[in-house]
């Protein structure tokens, strides 16, 4: 049984693994397709050496079919072709006020516990999602970023007829702009890859290149001065932050999607001029996945634009060196079996 | 008719005024009592002399008496005891989307054109809330810092049994924790004037002296690792800033009220993380002058306890002089007639 392992220094090794029998309330899957996120390449340079033992496997963007189910398990039966909400909740704490995904003992899988990356893998039944037939397996590993620009989208509370801005045009910013389309917003995309920008202006958004244009300036002319009802800050740059407060209007609202690992400047005048509010998203919840999997199926996410390339596992070092190597790409995605 | 005149240079001269008839939908105040606000104070120190005409008649804490109305007044008549929203709303703006009381266009009665520091005011009739009898002048003048505090208590949600931390323990944190109190919250306070960690014990508030305890300790402690369901940074400092993400729970919300003219180093981290929120709140609206006024009469504000002296308008000169020496200090009010 073959895995992507995380050896640390830039390595993902290619090895055998064990097949785990799903013990009581848990499925063992045969995985299809696992994405390559951020937060892997986060680990694959290191970044998360503290969180992340080794070697690890990682990987958590995945569709698979049910290829066996612990005692107990009603949910799922074998055969079924599923995505991973690849969150393990832990004990409830006081902390956590009832939101177990953000909770003090939450474990992410494919972080802090063996992922996805790999032929077979043994998960809680509760992490999985049906896909319906209509969706390919390929769009089904999209479901989990998908599901985190819904999330994304549901906490900014857009409605039909605002103005969204999203900073940042990887994976996660389109995906965010796709959904908050489908509420009926029009979205304007911050983005300094041309490659990046030329893309989303195929798939209905408006694009600013901030390198160029000012940004400000640009809601300014294409909301007529009412300026931007929810703005999503997905670039994790110091630009990104600084331009951010000066684009929503009275009461709007900024989106916190992008990780920010040290403390950046933040207007906060800003916030109490005109009562802006700022909101942390971090991950999704059963909802979330639900509503990714229907718009998904639907189309409107236009999910073969954003598949850049589909490799085998056996490629995985090599596909993870291309994504650095190419600003351009939005998302890779490895064949687990 | 006397009037407090900004000149410039930390100076407040006391000089005669006209009085002016009020025009259709206008009213003539006669001006009891009028509270020396920190922005009266900033604007003592010249910081806000970019926005301030000189010499301005300052002031907009105020309680009065109407003494002449103008044609199309049915608000309120001759006699009438008042408190006054000091809101002048502007045309309405696409930016305002309806927020009238942070449009583009409004402007602040006191600070942007003649204040209430004076012993006659001609104001717009929809600035005025009667107050009822059993509210004694000198709280009437309290009003409007107790309505601020009621809107960025409605704005952070605070739901009976959550917690509260107030970082900074001026008038308008001592009046937040206050209507926290009211909601049916614990409140934490944070300051580090000892003077006013006593008067805030006295008032029901739990205290910490965040030079002496970790504030995120004490919190920690106080809640049973629970956390902060709601922060309210009134500080203003940089600590503040620092501090403020250190306290909420999952979800947990922090109000930003204090005015930071600086952008400031904030853990975005933590936003992400336990997907906090924070709410920018400036003035007030309608609804929060009710609440105010309801709780004031109530008793349930203590006002008796937050107003440190009361001077004739003749010392206006000597009381800014008197704020700025005792660090102490609560409220200040001037006797306008
Ligand atoms: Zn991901
Ligand atoms: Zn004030």
């Amino acid at each position: 049984m073959k895995s992507a392992q995380y050896q640390g220094d830039r390595s993902v090794a290619v090895g055998s693994s064990e097949v785990i029998k799903p013990g009581p309330g848990q499925a063992r899957l045969e995985v299809s397709f696992c994405g390559i996120c951020g937060t892997d390449i986060h680990i694959f340079h290191g970044a998360m050496d503290q969180r992340v033992s080794k070697p690890q496997i990682i990987g958590h963007e995945v569709s698979a079919t049910v290829a066996e189910v612990g005692d107990g398990v009603t949910s799922v039966a074998v055969g079924d072709r599923v995505a991973v909400r690849p969150l393990l909740f832990g004990d409830p704490s006081s902390f956590d006020k009832g939101h177990a995904h953000v909770g003090k003992n939450l474990k992410f899988i494919g972080i802090d516990m063996p992922g996805g990356m790999q032929s077979s893998w043994t998960v809680p039944d509760y992490t999985l999602h049906k896909l319906p037939d209509s969706l390919s397996m390929e769009h089904g590993a999209m479901i989990e970023p998908a599901a985190v620009a819904c999330h994304d989208v549901r906490l900014g509370e857009v409605k039909a007829g605002e103005t969204c801005v999203v900073i940042g045009g990887g994976p996660i910013g389109l995906l965010i702009a796709l959904v908050a389309i489908q509420k009926g917003a029009t979205v304007i995309l911050s983005e300094v890859n041309e490659s990046r920008l030329a893309l989303a202006e195929t798939l209905g958004i408006k694009v600013v290149n901030p390198i160029t244009t000012s940004l400000p300036d640009a809601v300014d002319k294409i909301t007529d001065g009412a300026m931007a009802d929810c703005v999503f800050e997905v670039s994790g740059s110091a630009p990104g932050v600084e331009v951010m407060t000066e684009l929503p209007n009275a009461r709007g609202r900024i989106v916190m999607v992008a990780i920010h690992p040290q403390p950046k400047p933040v207007n906060l005048f800003k916030f109490f001029w005109s009562e802006i509010k700022m909101i942390g998203a971090r991950l999704y919840e059963e909802q979330d996945f639900d509503e990714a999997i229907e718009l998904a199926s639907s189309g409107a996410l236009h999910l073969d634009k954003l598949i850049t390339k589909i490799s085998p596992i056996d490629e995985v070092q090599k596909t993870f060196e291309a994504i650095d190597a190419n600003p351009d790409g939005i998302k890779y995605l490895i064949q687990c079996n």
